[in-house]
């Protein structure tokens, strides 16, 4: 257990690991009790840090949103040489992965709702972030002629980033099988006509 | 203000008219509070309708959620004669009738997160009632060659619910100038190509 209060002699710990047991605590406060559980209190007091090196590393809730986001949605981009309908399924596949299990449906449900403004504009920089390589990936998809010419980007993400959220709001977390054929159609759309 | 102690010989408020309120109030108060904030002694204070003539005419919380839930998604299906981007303009139109007005985001948010299961299959019943017509419609279309060949209704339906829901979360309630672009794209890639 880390301690702030250490005595020097027995050697600090190394700033990631201290960190990383704040950033740890605070996406589990997110996922498990949602955005609103978050203060520097309850994340001393599941990570074991002492506020003062918590106060001394972030300086207020927002930062600390923010440092606990900043990993969640950046997924990098599919690798190359996939095809179209593999990038879709791996963008699907990521989208269950942030929202379903990442940032956790209360996390989303927060956003929605704007329950917790401090946290909202945390988890879209983070999005805007993360997705960012993603939505590069895919406006060179369409100017390679692999997607539908002149397609804006941002709104052929929206299609599989919201059918995922439809389904959710509609039955509950999508299963394997919706993620098959909601692959399979959106491929169908989205790919360029021969 | 309707009272069910009014006195019997002053006439009894028609059936509909007390119906009428503790509908509204219990929308209202989903709308404005959240499914959470709705039981009966809520809605009771807020309609100004006893307690005991709510309790006679919807057995339980759930009864209640249903009946204010029954008339939220029912919006049919686009007018006939309408073109593919006409009826896609329509249904985003009505997502955010339904998602942003109707239920509103904290109803939308307390389903993606399940904090109130009672409200969640009261609202996921109404949803796929109301949805009904609308998915016969675009079944319809798929076969009379206008939609896309052989596409699944439901999945087709996912996308344009699920680009409001994307936005939603990724900037917050969508504009017009989002509604337009996205009917623009869901239409070149849902149409059947010529």
């Amino acid at each position: 257990m880390v301690n702030a209060n250490e005595p020097r002699t027995r050697g600090r710990p190394r700033r990631t690991e201290t960190d990383e047991q704040i950033v740890r605590a605070t996406q589990e406060l997110i996922r498990e009790h949602g955005p609103e559980s978050v203060n520097v209190a309850a994340v001393s007091s599941r990570s074991g840090v002492a506020r003062t090196t918590i106060y001394r590393r972030y300086q207020d809730r927002q930062a600390l949103l923010s440092a606990a986001l900043q990993s969640v949605a950046d997924r990098g981009a599919p690798p190359e040489g996939l095809s179209v309908h593999d990038k879709v399924t791996w963008v699907l596949a990521r989208t269950e992965d942030v929202l379903g299990q990442g940032i956790g449906p209360g996390g989303v449900a927060s956003v929605i709702a704007n329950t917790d403004p401090e946290f909202s504009s945390a988890l879209r920089l983070s999005l805007e972030n993360g997705l960012e390589p993603l939505l590069e990936q895919i406006a060179s998809d369409v100017a390679a002629g692999e997607l539908v010419a002149d397609a804006d980007p941002d709104l052929l993400l929206n299609l599989m980033i919201g059918s995922y959220l439809a389904e959710s709001l509609r039955r509950g977390t999508p299963g394997m099988q919706w993620r098959k054929q909601t692959a399979t159609l959106l491929t169908r759309l989205m790919a360029a006509s021969g």
